[in-house]
């Protein structure tokens, strides 16, 4: 599958060479940060390293971070009990905890009345679209836009927010709870009180490093610009595939996005139909957030945008990220542009 | 540190050179789980491979296995809300979720009144204590158990256990849950509806690929009987100690334990400052449960079995495993008695 160009970079990124590295290295680190002896003690000076390098990465120095087992995790965390707003726009993670009542606007921007009692994702990972941050937001979803973003939990004015190692070339099943110093949450997990008591359990030790690894990676590389070229890819992308499908709606345009999120809606046409194409002819996309993939519906994104059902069933997102070649999305527009020629001719 | 025997396998055992592999191998496996493209249903594959070879090394064929963060997070998904008793022995990620009123005997068996509203340890992490399991047990905390014992889930008699990973070569952070097909648990961490909706997050397919490898590598060595070889080598090492300290009590002697546990209590020397000597003297052994170390205070389990808080407050635990040679425990005796001479005329 080597030749095969991976763009479901949003549903999980590949695994950094720094990430990889810093969890092999792991491997060789015996003990368990709780215990006590020098192995105890290496341990845990590799755990508060990681915590210290995703500090920095996410420009939270002095905030805590408290690793969970995911973004998903550590939603639960910030949001049980509490009862905040959200929107549709969110990923179930955040929106199980929350009552689903705010408005979204037809470019995908959410209306948040009380930012204090409110939950809002930094950038969406169907449609790329950044949302502006009100001052004084409970909790921030930032797992799509950290490290991909130029942005800083410390200057985001938001009290908590999720992030996922596997978004930005970390691991999967690891992420962290970044909350503002004298904040508390309710442990959902209890036991041996790890984590300052707030999230019990054994470290996952070999995956909190290479998320330490993978944040600082992605935050060099987002500030020495690499997302400038992604972005200019995702143009090149979008401009192919409208060329191909003029009737196509790419959502978010014009928008401020993520660079490398492409979300282009052809009415008719199914999402997974396009994906399972796309997978024999070579290419890793998506219809949507990965969680939801294999079941076949609108997505709740595109429909609190304001698209009808069929277009909202019409979804490709392709997301991409450093190191996807011009030439990988050339390949992918041409194969798509003969699937949606096959495609038209066989709905004429 | 490579020449320091690591004396404290059940705070974390060494990684399995097989989890080592299959985590390193699972590093190229690119897609989420959850993503139907090639790449993901690669990383289902690998998912569902995990699990099976978890199954079957705890002989749980037809149960479900939900992999989680590990031992800690599984016992919140099958003791949340559900008020079970248990009694002191039990660790705390079990014992902050129950009615903690089960009595305890001098032998650290556990008397349980309602095994259907019970939760209750297979084996103690302190002592190595293995309990008699009654039949229709609720939930069974296996996690010192399982790798170590010749026991397979189908026969236990109870209705769900717990695992971890970590404990038998596999990486910290890893565990799961084993449920009797037909029964069902309260999600805890919701979202995108990932292991049948009990337990949402993108799965952590590094780990969880270790756990796998470690768990069939475990049960091929526990069905080899290479426990004979380390339970002669423990019972060596309880001689070395009596015969330095014939005031000491070797606890559980006699009883079923783990092959692996050493608790040997000398009454009036603190744990904590046998653990300090021993690390200065090179050797990572326990004065209790990693979780609890750090936390000056007698044991909860032996205070449970009639020891006396001076007594519980003197423990010593070294635990051992395949690997682990009669030369590094004799090199561990010789220091151990060396410091305990000089305790001795501290205190005369």
């Amino acid at each position: 599958m080597s030749n095969r160009p991976y763009l479901d970079w949003n549903a999980t990124a590949p695994l950094h060479d720094a990430a990889r590295a810093a969890m092999i290295a792991a491997m060789d680190v015996l003990g368990n940060p709780s215990s006590v002896h020098s192995e105890g003690r290496a341990a845990k000076a590799l755990l508060e390293r990681a915590r210290t390098q995703v500090a920095q990465a996410f420009g939270a120095e002095g905030a805590d971070i408290v690793f969970t087992s995911g973004a998903t995790e550590a939603a639960g965390l910030a949001l049980a009990g509490r009862d905040l707003h959200c929107s549709h726009v969110e990923h179930e993670a955040v929106s199980s905890w929350c009552v689903v009542d705010a408005p979204v606007d037809a470019a995908g921007q959410v209306c948040v009345a009380d930012p204090a009692r409110a939950a809002l994702q930094l950038a969406n990972s169907e449609t790329g679209i950044v949302q502006d941050l009100p001052q004084g937001l409970a909790v921030c979803d930032a797992t799509q836009a950290f490290g991909k973003l130029p942005i800083a939990f410390n200057w985001l004015g938001c009290d908590m927010a999720l992030v996922s190692a596997h978004k930005l070339g970390g691991p999967k099943g690891v992420g962290a709870l970044v909350l503002k110093q004298g904040l508390d949450v309710t442990a959902q997990i209890m036991g041996g009180g790890q984590e300052m008591g707030r999230r019990s359990g054994t470290e996952n030790l070999i995956g909190i490093a290479g998320f330490g690894a993978a944040a600082e990676a992605a935050a060099q590389a987002q500030a020495q610009g690499v997302w400038d070229a992604v972005a200019e890819i995702r143009d090149h992308l979008e401009a192919r595939l409208l060329e191909a499908a003029p009737e196509g709606i790419v959502v978010g345009q014009g928008q401020k996005r993520l660079a490398g999120t492409v979300n282009f809606v052809t009415q008719g046409w199914k999402g997974e139909t396009q994906v399972m194409q796309m997978d024999l002819a070579g290419f890793a996309v998506s219809a949507g957030s990965a969680c939801s993939s294999g079941k076949v519906r609108a997505s709740r994104v595109l429909r609190a945008m304001g698209l009808n059902d069929s277009q909202a069933s019409s979804a490709l997102r392709v997301s991409i990220g450093p190191g996807v070649t011009r030439n990988d999305v050339d390949r992918f527009a041409d194969a798509w542009a003969q699937a949606h020629k096959r495609y038209k001719a066989r709905a004429a």
